[in-house]
């Protein structure tokens, strides 16, 4: 295990009927910023569960809060902020409307031109505090400090993290999960379980905790989300909601290498093609694993063993078969593990290559052994 | 999974030469208390350590803290608190360092007579700040805002809480453990053990993500606990180190109910008997476990497929091996689970019966089903 650092302020208030807790969650008198989606929280009631909460409050609306959020939009969030005088960001969303309100809130109090901090990881020395009402379990953006926001006018994502846009609070009521369209219920389920993967799936530096932490979040994805699309009731939901957050939240994270190189090519994917973030992560995390075989493979055996029960068969037969049955999952929970899946084809490679050149990933992951070619031969695999 | 509030604000310093980090983790300028216990701090190298990373802060010393921490001995530090005007108390030790001074923190900052904090549960609405440097990983009291404190003069142990005495840092480095004693070692091992067992040995709220990291942290103890006492290296003392941080640092208890009943009778056998908290614990929990099979019965036999791999055999069987390894293991890692083996017999049942009864612990457990006959039996049983 590597020496590490950790903390994790932000107070989770987990269950039905939480989101009347930001009346006193929010300080009396502040003045807070209602940021949000494309609206679907007002056919769902999450809408109007929150303004009864902050009856006593003075709250200005911004929404549009985009997938994938923008600076572009975002900006216009952060005019509003200086111009009302906000004295709080409450996001309410998934983890797109979460990341932009972190950026929005490190925006407003930055000295100097905001797109430094994306472009030129200028330090977030202040920022306005930000809580968050969670409707769609994914990202973990609600308990952490990074955010991913995009420039529309040129295609990229730009990341960036800062203890001070990390959420004061958090609230998880899984029963707002009922409304969720199939499509973003998938996305979620995926997305926790990439991250979880990132963190687990590299080089053992025998942190026996966080190893066993990583496969119980991915035990209790396996279990419960294929049983969350029909007629599931709140405890399958408030089990996924909880791994989503837990997945990074920081924890299975700690004194372990990390990878984040499917995420990698993913991004590129994303900002080219347009799919879902999960979407990516399910084309390329089969083949990222296989193509990684060498370097990764005591975590591969341990992964086949603990989560998939298998031990029969050669090294390269248990990966083989645990790299099947991943991929089965994400069917499972319909999702698509192919470009074929999203009528992409060939016509990928070669621009998705560039992409990660231009943005110099030539030498991912933990070991710095995803180049450029290997990355090529995991796209073409992909197909 | 019941509806749960969960944060945890202490920031951890996990790792080898960890310590130094204090220069920077104390407010420059503050007075700090350096508080500590039998001295073992100035032979194993920490207490240097400590003295150089504060080397420009103005320190001042209290030692003596004893295991049980006293109300007696913690009220001197108290007293000298005030006199110097300590802006920060550092405790440098294991759990009865760590509640000694949550309890002086608290009790420094009280408006009235201390004593309530512990006798009539007064609320602690300030503190001095505290911080703690980690050697015996056992409690949790290092990120928990929890705390134990006996009065001597009545054998009586005390129980307290607040937020305000959560160490804002804790600094865990592992390297530390070698100097420990076989029985602290051993102590802390199974404390961490117990601690997991009353908050997953209770009945099945479909709490997933909980079952599956407190299943961890039980197969991460039982794989490195063994392991620690003779030429262990630093890779297993981190794994147990952390591994007794997060069996009670709230985390695996969120959302569950808790048991508790082993400890509340094993704090009558430390009160009357002077035995060391984690020796009755460990002679305690077998015969709980077997006399509350049939409330505990799901979880049992959870217990006893994941974490022994035992699923041969009907219900009762299966449980009773799961209980036998549990004792093996607690034997394995140099621990008694009998009276017998501390030359105590039958002349403590009915003391410890009375005691139970004169502290009202006479519906203990998850589902208030640990009676006093049937405290009564498991004492008689674990002879």
């Amino acid at each position: 295990m590597f020496n590490f650092t950790y903390a994790n302020n932000t107070v989770i208030h987990f269950g039905t009927e939480q989101i009347a807790k930001l009346k006193s969650a929010i300080t009396k008198g502040q003045k807070v910023l209602l940021a949000y989606g494309g609206g679907s929280i007002k056919n769902n009631g999450v809408y109007q569960q929150v303004l009864d909460a902050l009856s006593k409050h003075e709250v200005v609306e911004f929404s549009g809060i985009e997938p994938n959020p923008s600076y572009e939009t975002t900006m216009k969030a952060v005019e509003l902020v200086k111009k009302e005088s906000v004295d709080f960001i409450l996001a309410v969303g998934g983890g797109s409307v979460i990341d932009g309100c972190k950026f929005i809130a490190a925006a407003a109090k930055f000295d100097g031109e905001p797109w430094d901090i994306l472009a030129k990881n200028a330090p977030v020395k202040d920022a306005v505090p930000l809580g968050v009402v969670l409707t769609l379990p994914a990202t973990g953006s609600e308990s952490n400090s990074f955010a991913v926001v995009s420039k529309l006018a040129t295609k990229d994502k730009f990341a960036f993290g800062s203890p001070k846009v990390q959420p004061l609070f958090a609230v998880l009521d899984p029963s707002v999960m009922a409304s969720l369209p199939e499509r973003q219920l998938t996305n979620g389920i995926v997305d926790a379980y990439v991250h979880i993967m990132e963190q687990y799936l590299t080089y053992d530096v025998n942190a026996k905790v966080q190893d066993r932490f990583a496969e119980g979040l991915l035990l209790t994805l396996i279990e419960e989300g294929p049983k969350v699309f029909d007629n599931a009731d709140n405890e399958i939901r408030a089990n996924i909601m909880w791994s989503a957050t837990m997945a990074l939240n920081g924890l299975i994270g700690v004194g372990v290498p990390q990878d984040w190189s499917t995420h990698g090519i993913g991004h590129e994917i994303t900002a080219l093609y347009g799919l879902d973030h999960a979407q990516t992560l399910a084309i390329i995390l089969p083949r990222m694993m296989w193509e990684m075989r060498a370097e990764k493979q005591d975590k591969l055996l341990q992964y086949a063993e603990r989560v998939w029960q298998i031990t029969d068969g050669d090294n390269e037969q248990c990966i083989k078969l645990a790299i099947e049955k991943t991929e089965a999952f994400f069917r499972s929970v319909k999702m698509g593990t192919r470009f074929s899946d999203y009528q992409l084809g060939y016509e990928v490679v070669e621009p998705l290559v560039a992409q990660l050149e231009r943005h110099q990933q030539v030498a991912m992951g933990e070991t710095k052994a995803v180049t450029l070619p290997r990355s090529r031969s995991i796209i073409t695999e992909s197909l």
